[in-house]
């Protein structure tokens, strides 16, 4: 499935910039971003399980993710809401639990185009290196998986009688 | 009051760091800036009357204040808490209500050295033109003003019979 999944990240910043295209409603797209048991079937690689711990979706909730690997590795990450617009925005915060004191601001825009909706990602990192850190942990190749689940996903939500 | 301060905003990043040194306990700083009665006292410029609105100071509390001046205008900061851990370190979001959607990673570092402590405040843009705009209201002036009027009060807190 086609997402026109793009990811950016110039030299002379410390941020990250993914783009992403979905045959779906903002509404929906925003939906499948906020709701746990949506968030589960998508976030994150095929080859993981990811649980929702908490998610308070408003300003000052938390939110925590664990994924679990077959040999029942745990890898966490958690965050906090600083805003959260439906169906337009989230700004939160992003820590993976196993470099804590690293932390990274996330914005999440959703925008109505032709055919579906976009949507972009910021991640505004405190440094070059924690920025390539993460690049070098393939994170391309993991987020770019996560986009096709979500695009798997929301194409069942379309087809499916509302 | 020398506090050495110093704000450097380098062209190839979208940041802030301001350091500082003050000539009391680390224990002492870190509380003075996270008691609501003390924040009070020293947050802004001394034109500026501070309050704080809420402080919640636990991962995912929010904190707010509302600066006044003469006239009665009002100028209010929000943010949530990311981490805060006594008294090394408080990572928050940071966003002046007057320009919402702009919003900052803040994090703020406590150090002990010889004969007092050095805080590293880093914020970290969601651009440089963000970074930029914040410099062109006369940041540094302000940051200069508010990091003399803590030292002033730490001074006091050191006289102060314990």
């Amino acid at each position: 499935m086609d997402t026109q999944f793009k990811m950016t990240a110039n030299p002379c910043t410390q941020e990250i910039i993914t783009t992403c295209v979905f045959n779906a409603p903002r509404q929906m797209v925003f939906t499948a971003f906020t709701e746990p048991i949506i968030i589960e079937r998508w976030w994150g690689p095929r080859s993981l399980i990811t649980s929702v711990d908490t998610f308070d979706p408003y300003p000052g909730g938390s939110w925590r993710y664990i994924q679990r690997d077959a040999r029942g590795n745990e890898y966490s990450f958690r965050g906090v809401f600083h805003d959260i617009q439906s169906p337009e925005r989230i700004v939160q915060t992003f820590e993976y639990e196993g470099t804590p004191g690293h932390v990274l601001l996330d914005t999440i825009v959703f925008e109505e185009i032709a055919g579906g909706t976009l949507v972009r990602d910021q991640s505004v990192f405190q440094s070059v290196a924690d920025r390539d850190a993460m690049l070098a942990e393939n994170m391309e190749a993991g987020a770019s998986e996560s986009m096709e689940r979500l695009a798997e996903i929301l194409a069942s939500m379309m087809r499916a009688p509302r």
